[in-house]
């Protein structure tokens, strides 16, 4: 594939969407979305900073640094932007091998099919041991 | 990859997010991530009906049949659910090898690096061309 470098620098628009833009998470080697989560301009600062992926969290509503608590880190590879600036990609190597809170490695182990799920995958680890109460 | 199934059927939660749920497009063929829309609970409906992708434009507040104008229809070959419900992911053949309405292949066209953007990929179309006044 082709590609062409720019000296100008495009930042994503946090003027949209209340401040918080969706961001997908791809494992870099295997191409397999792993989640999609959300960031203020702040948590992508950070990440920029230190090749880490870090999330705002809705829920918490405070930063989210991936894997802080399960130690399963999102190592930063490369950061892509959106036709619209307000949809984020990054590529990532995921560190412990499960982006997702249920053990399994992506959080899209679910195929809906006309007779049921199929779900993908085997869990990485027990959530019931990673999230101590 | 093991795979289990499972005869229990799993919907999308529009109860969340006002009814509308986040939705990434990836190549089924080459696993780029092409874009990311939004669905109400109708546009997912029509989507598994006719396994063709169909969104719910926030600008036009009208249900999107994407590629109705382009020409660039996504086929939908299979449909994953997140672990919360609240996302989906659809493995999709790109007809006409462009997602975006710049003519680039994929929305995420731009990588951004610390000494600029770097463009991957070349444009498929012209969108002056595709897209009439």
């Amino acid at each position: 594939m082709s590609s062409t470098t720019d000296t100008v620098n495009v930042r994503p628009d946090f003027a949209k969407c209340d401040g918080l833009l969706p961001v997908i998470a791809q494992d870099a080697a295997t191409g397999d979305v792993l989640m999609m989560a959300y960031m203020n301009e702040e948590a992508y600062d950070e990440t920029l900073a230190t090749h880490r992926a870090v999330y705002f969290s809705r829920s918490r509503q405070k930063l989210w640094r991936k894997g802080e608590e399960s130690g399963n880190v999102q190592e930063v590879v490369a950061v892509y932007i959106d036709c619209d600036r307000d949809t984020l990609l990054l590529k990532v190597n995921q560190i412990g091998g499960s982006a997702c809170h249920t053990g399994y490695p992506s959080c899209f182990y679910r195929e809906i099919t006309p007779t049921g799920i199929v779900v993908h995958g085997t869990k990485v680890f027990d959530p019931e041991k990673v999230y101590k109460k």
